[in-house]
């Protein structure tokens, strides 16, 4: 029995906590919120006590932390709690500072603590059997990879101004997914952009339309396409072309419904809100993360994972705004 | 090179004169028709010339006939072409009265020449594949099929007081294709059926949808479903249980297109009109009989079948009249 | 908040327990079972006492019972527990005895406390919104309804033998689909069936392939299409062709995955399991009851309707032994 | 009835000849080829004779050409029969180069002799349905455009040396439907590709795995991926994100049966070849020529439009060639 605390008591915080309770092998002792009402409130829910962050990290009867808070406190965060010999599992992205993300990961590897990054997505029961399938040779070698990823309203422009911008708030998730299929980092990014939906949002120095071509180094190609507004739904989907056919993860479905009329055959649309489509996934991101701790496995999506990603959207905000191609590097001397 | 004459230039005539002239292995020289104007037309559309039916049966350079007459003349004209040496291919049903169908069934015999029946739709695409994965044994023993058929207006109630009711104008073709996907007659039919779409087909004394449940001796089982309005077009679907799978034929639709909005996601419905459905099926028809001919094999859909069918249309009525399932026999003595 | 107790902790109390402490509107305060294991397990689960039935319904405090014995137990406890003033929600079937079930919904009724039978299929969020769609005038009148209905495989041929058969084990969960579609009880019913999937049911004196039609007085038909072994999953679809249009629910598949080589286009099979199938219909009907209670509303599924499907399967069973539709009467005198 | 001549007898000539001479409209009454033999089964075909191009220029009775030849004849070919006063139909693309295209363009439009290109795509009915509501405002605004365009297998690479390259050869088609569909040509263009299928393509200077970046003035965006072989077939999709949904046109299959085993769901693939696809998009493409002539209206596809869609697969050439954004201009001064 793994016992845990949360640190970060917001939306995706609650969210978190009914996984993390949920699940037989691992149980929440602690909550730490900065509000002291909503740690509160979901302490009551798991049944847990509400704590200080420095109480949580001193105990040593706490296995591990699930960091939910903002992301300005990421990475000192999951130093802090990697210091203190927690294992981190630590909400996406990492930091805005591609920079500081690196000081983190540097200092969390020298703990040798573990740490998670909280990419959901790749625990969506559909990608996750794309990617199985994809791995097990069924459409043989990959070659052109295309991921939709659409939202069904943008943010407040409140929110974008503070968020990053789309490529480190929004499109890290496509970052990662397309790094984890194709096995690691591109060798360059071509990123392209427009303020369509929300002339605000332009205003803002952001995109809320955007498409990123990547390529790897023995010339496998990837394109993520992005909006913050499909207006019908959470629009999210991968095809990926291999040398023996095309694997392809479709919308999840508000229902199974169709009725045909005079006016042609209406189904359902994508479900909406992003927690319907990925409940599942968290549910399964916290069981791997409680069953690589117990196995002594490595994290499914390490802290390194999450800085490429961050790199990625880093290089792609470059691209956007000078119209070139840019060199991805491991040390992103090139960048 | 077949040389072929057209009995019955009308619109269904007309379909096959397009098939007809479509293929190199055929030529149309004569059409023959009462209506003498509707006769030159298609002679004209396909360089024939316009003859009497007497002409053609006695010119011995004609091989075949295609009878596209109207029904009640069916059996009469495949005894005497029969008689006259040709091969014939006679549009469906072979008549109204089983008892007249199987007069012209022993006459057309003891010709020895072949007669095929136009059961257009064993030779759609769809159904042939599906036909051909079920007796390739790709879902194992067949147990449960089912055919819808749904046609998207129903027609003038004047059309349906001469058309030999539901059963044997409509329903007459998922008959066929009821004993052909379980090769051979059904050992029980039931039959129930509604005037639910237009109160004056009732008054008629017909029904406008039917359910019809068949037996075969085996155990297998069969359920037709017709409809004389779909509203929103032609509804034609075949699905079959089988010990290892299921296997279906669904509809063809308008075209490909899907619009998703707030409203749901809108595809194409069926397509509306018999001849945008089948006509691919009309000229596949066609070249069987041509190819059929030349090779000297069994005609794909014999003057057998045609008159298996119109029992079965006969036993249906009996049903939906008594309410009991009737017994199916060779000599229909039990029917 | 409701004080419950759930009678029956085998596979579908287990069931049932997960959907009561989900909710927060009730609370499981006690579990009944013969099995003192299996009651102590789910209790535990819980965090209920585990509890002789008779303390149960001697219990002022408890305010309703969900029971989830074995069938043969169902009519008596429902007397009991409504003698008791206990609400009931009871899984179906009522009875395998029309006559026995007739006469607990007299006693039940008598005591005014308001039963509820189990029919989770209503609850379906998929075949809800098909209701919803076809009440909301959506495709007009209805005319033909289909319902279909296959296990991925049979169950033992030890079960088979005390079921009920088909019809009153399998098939009732149709006929109240039917019924609460088409508002009301049927006027005739006919039904035909085999034992095609194992001739060990058949030896048993049951079917296991088997197509029912029932008519309505005002002419509307439905279809029943049942199989114990559709071997590739749990397929459960509807289809209603009205006036106006064509709705359908179709099945639920594992996932969204597709993939496209040169055999073709795969895509995944339905969910196999029931509960994968039914678990948020199960959630939704337990809802359901404590929310007609807490409001004093009648129950969404009556115990009436309990005793119609019976008497459906009754009539069914009946008509396929004699080959003749039979016909619903409300005293059913003549069924 | 239009008097018309096809010149270019090979493959795609006679394609077009079966349209020609499908339609009412038109007559072809000669043929020519440097094939003599070519053009005598043409000919024979649609009962038309066999001339010289020179004699078919100099025919004042033909009203018309179809000019299917090699591409590198097509601008001399083009000025020829504009300035002996015939009006063209040239199938794409106009020209391997550039420059040579645009005095073509300049010479046929002193003429004033209507010229229409052969983007076959534009008239298939499904991608012609999409536009129709895209430009029916059943979207909204456009914001985000996919096309895919996935051969079913590689040309031999003797035909790649000579084809232009895969932005000229093959992605011309992709440009034309981006510029038609958003009604003008784009701002900036950005290219990569690579080699993936077949190394030999690699050799010999090209790619054969492709996306094609677009962007409008106005923030639009255009994506277009390519690949030389999809195996499972000819993969011709659009979506197209509006401010209010999303239109699509998907593939269409070679046919709607569906098989469900323990295996998974089966249905068919995409049709293989190209003319299965195109064949009705070929026929309409040849009526929209003869209609546009008789009535006196502008071509549906001009020649500037050809022009355009060489322009952008040269700025794509250039774009993969230095990775960067190219810019378009009419003048192409930028480019």
């Amino acid at each position: 029995m793994l016992r845990v605390a949360l640190i970060g008591a917001g939306r995706i915080g609650r969210v978190h906590a009914r996984s993390m309770s949920a699940t037989q092998a691992s149980r929440v002792v602690a909550v730490a919120d900065a509000n002291a009402e909503a740690a509160a409130d979901v302490a009551a829910e798991v049944g847990a006590d509400v704590r200080q962050i420095e109480e949580i990290l001193a105990d040593p009867a706490i296995d591990a932390v699930l960091i939910a808070t903002s992301t300005d406190t990421h990475s000192e965060l999951i130093e802090r709690a990697t210091a203190a010999g927690k294992a981190v599992l630590c909400e996406k992205p990492v930091d805005l500072s591609l920079e500081r993300a690196e000081r983190a990961l540097k200092k969390a590897s020298d703990t040798g603590r573990p740490v998670m990054i909280g990419f959901n997505r790749r625990f969506d029961p559909n990608f996750a059997a794309l990617k199985a399938a994809y791995d097990g040779g069924e459409i043989g070698r990959g070659e052109l990879l295309s991921i939709t990823s659409f939202d069904p309203a943008p943010p407040p422009v409140a929110y974008v101004k503070v968020s990053g911008g789309l490529f480190r708030d929004m499109m890290i998730h496509d970052f990662d997914m397309a790094c984890w299929l194709f096995d690691g980092p591109p060798k360059t990014i071509f990123a392209t952009g427009s303020a369509l939906v929300d002339p605000e949002i332009g205003a803002a120095g952001d995109v809320d339309t955007a498409v990123v071509t990547m390529t790897w180094a023995d010339g496998r190609i990837a394109v993520i396409r992005n909006s913050r507004r499909a207006g019908y739904g959470y629009d999210q989907r991968i095809e990926l072309l291999g040398s023996e056919g095309l694997l392809s993860a479709q919308n999840v479905l508000e229902n199974t419904v169709e009725k045909i009329t005079a006016a042609g055959a209406l189904s359902a649309k994508p479900v909406h809100f992003f927690l319907e489509r990925y409940m599942r996934a968290y549910e399964r991101e916290w069981a791997a993360f409680v069953e690589a701790l117990q196995e002594g496995r490595p994290m499914p999506v390490s802290l390194q994972d999450g800085v490429t990603a961050l790199a990625c959207a880093e290089l792609a905000a470059r691209s956007a705004a000078t119209g070139r191609a840019v060199s991805f590097s491991p040390e992103m001397a090139d960048a």
